[in-house]
């Protein structure tokens, strides 16, 4: 039973297939054997702790219907957030530092990159620092509320009240993050492993915050209070949450000891001078890669210089203010060609201790994991 | 804004939440705290490699509707499979384990308990084996087929196709996973951690395989092409996918070195002789709790003694056929009050250290990770 027959399935249309994959440089087959291509490391890592816990959610009273019929109606939680995490050996008195993925994706952005490398979790952990890595509230393994769904399937919500589900497709991926201007030519110094962009595509599910979620979207929250409970936090966020971290921080600035904004989707620009004031106090990274003139094939941000144009002028407003707020471009330090999966590039390690220098140099020692 | 009005939200009925608390035995407030209660072990954990990858998928191609109208129609992948994974250092020649979770649920359920003990997949990694924990197709980081909810939202499908979300009330789980008759009622020798309950429900996320993952569900033949890429693995699924080990390994017996069935929500009673011979291949041990005869009230299972007698009929059939299929009761050996959820019970390292006891003597060594 094929449950969703308005797919067309490739693989069963071979040449076409074998066109496109020419066009886009990609193989047709999807079906990669990825773990063969995942590299092991010279050296062991040694943690003091791995897992998991949610921060946050809320419980909800629902009907049978809304929960799929399967069981009776009652209570369930929704709006809560996983975080993963691994706390090294010896990093006791390091800063935590919690990474935040972006649109249509989840936690594993920051694991292991499409190419089978070591991704910015582990490596974070292995210069010494706690790293959490959530997803954002609606997706991954922080679920989201289906109540919506059930309803317009069984006739009690009209169907157009239905948020969207978001997917960016293979072809639009390739201008949107940069790895070229068009599918299938990567820039001559392109840092994405442009081979592996099957395993990217593989990454992408299914992204209901753009109206599925509740305003404000509790991810804000939760990053808040997550750093609060780790008694401070470095707070990284990635495109669409790339802002995320100045939202946590002006929730509880005194847990935010460092904002990292790895490519932010924009940066406000409509602070007060209140607000300005209160993120003058928190150490502030921002990070921007190469080719950010591509025209990005989305209607809503036509190219990701102007994220970068807005992001110069809040580093502005906070120096104003007395702040300490810089920006990370790469470019300008003679390293080219790094995409907006910054974390995933080629050259991403080089990256990861430019910003560790960052926070070695700007985030205040003393802040910890939990006591 | 609130996005889904539909919700009555129990935070905003202060005296009905303090009755259900008094019902449930349960924190209205679902905002606990949960980083608190995370045990740190006494030793360091150490790692040979750590990290994440997906096996399978496919692409398809869909249209700019289909994939949220915010960027143009093109190709994606989906039926794709996330794993993590954590390798021991020194495990090598260690069979890996691949833990596969319930409806509902997720990867998660196999990591840090809802009171912050110790998951399964690290503590079989403390014992010299890699492990393997997917997130099955369609659920947490594997995502979704999104195109017919958006197909749905604009009138392009009727509502009445859509595939229901399932989630089970934090209500029927007590009776359903047998930590109690009644909600807020345990059973006194009950071994599910009851005050964390409410993590438990965190861990819940809306499950579309009733109906909207492809038959078969392709996490069946994921799990198979794992277990070969591993050079041989032993599969362990759970309730919703107790039984999957078992298709699994019909798939690719070579790759099947052992299967742990933990609760299966029924073992299959149509397997052909032909079946059953391949089966009789394979190691199978069958892991069924206590309090089994308790109403569940799910209409589909009236009780797990059903289930438990499935599968008994199983072992019988795999026996008579010469193979060696035997089922782990743990109240038969004077260990009562074991849940549904016995990989998050009070003495879950009592009983891995059982099924431990049955991969040592059961299943060959020579398998391993990959070369």
């Amino acid at each position: 039973m094929e449950t969703q027959p308005s797919l067309k399935v490739c693989r069963a249309s071979l040449l076409v297939g074998i066109a496109l994959a020419t066009v886009l440089g990609t193989s047709v087959n999807a079906r990669a054997q990825a773990l063969k291509d995942v590299q092991t490391p010279d050296t062991p890592l040694v943690l003091k702790a791995q897992g998991s816990f949610f921060v946050g959610g809320e419980k909800v009273e629902q009907s049978q219907g809304e929960l799929g019929d399967l069981g009776p109606g009652g209570r369930i939680t929704v709006n809560q957030m996983y975080v993963r995490y691994m706390v090294p050996q010896g990093g006791d008195g390091n800063v935590p530092v919690v990474m935040v993925h972006g649109a249509t994706l989840t936690g594993k952005s920051w694991e292991t990159t499409p190419d089978g490398r070591m991704g910015w979790d582990e490596y974070f952990v292995r210069k010494g620092h706690p790293v959490y890595v959530p997803d954002q509230v609606g997706r991954g393994r922080s679920g989201f509320n289906q109540a919506i769904f059930n309803n317009a399937r069984t006739g009690s919500a009209p169907p157009n009240s239905l948020p969207r589900w978001i997917r960016f497709s293979d072809e639009v991926v390739w201008p949107n993050f940069r790895f070229g201007s068009k599918p299938g030519a990567p820039y001559p110094d392109s840092q994405f492993p442009v081979t592996a962009v099957d395993e990217l595509s593989k990454q992408g599910v299914p992204d209901v915050s753009f109206g599925g979620v509740p305003t404000p979207n509790p991810t804000l929250k939760a990053l808040s209070d997550l750093a609060t409970q780790l008694n401070g936090a470095v707070l990284m966020g990635h495109s669409q949450s790339g802002s995320f971290p100045l939202a946590a921080a002006l929730l509880n600035p005194a847990a935010a000891k460092g904002l990292v904004l790895v490519e932010p989707g924009r940066c406000p620009t409509d602070y007060t001078t209140e607000q300005i004031k209160v993120l003058a106090g928190v150490p502030t990274l921002i990070v921007f890669g190469d080719h950010r003139d591509t025209p990005t094939g989305i209607g809503i941000r036509p190219s990701w210089q102007l994220s970068f144009e807005s992001c110069q002028e809040l580093i502005g407003r906070i120096k104003n203010a007395g702040g300490q707020a810089e920006m990370l471009a790469p470019p300008e330090r003679g390293i080219r060609g790094n995409s907006h999966m910054i974390m995933q590039d080629k050259n991403n390690l080089q990256i990861a201790d430019l910003i560790l220098q960052w926070i070695d140099a700007r985030v205040s020692k003393g802040s910890g994991e939990k006591k």
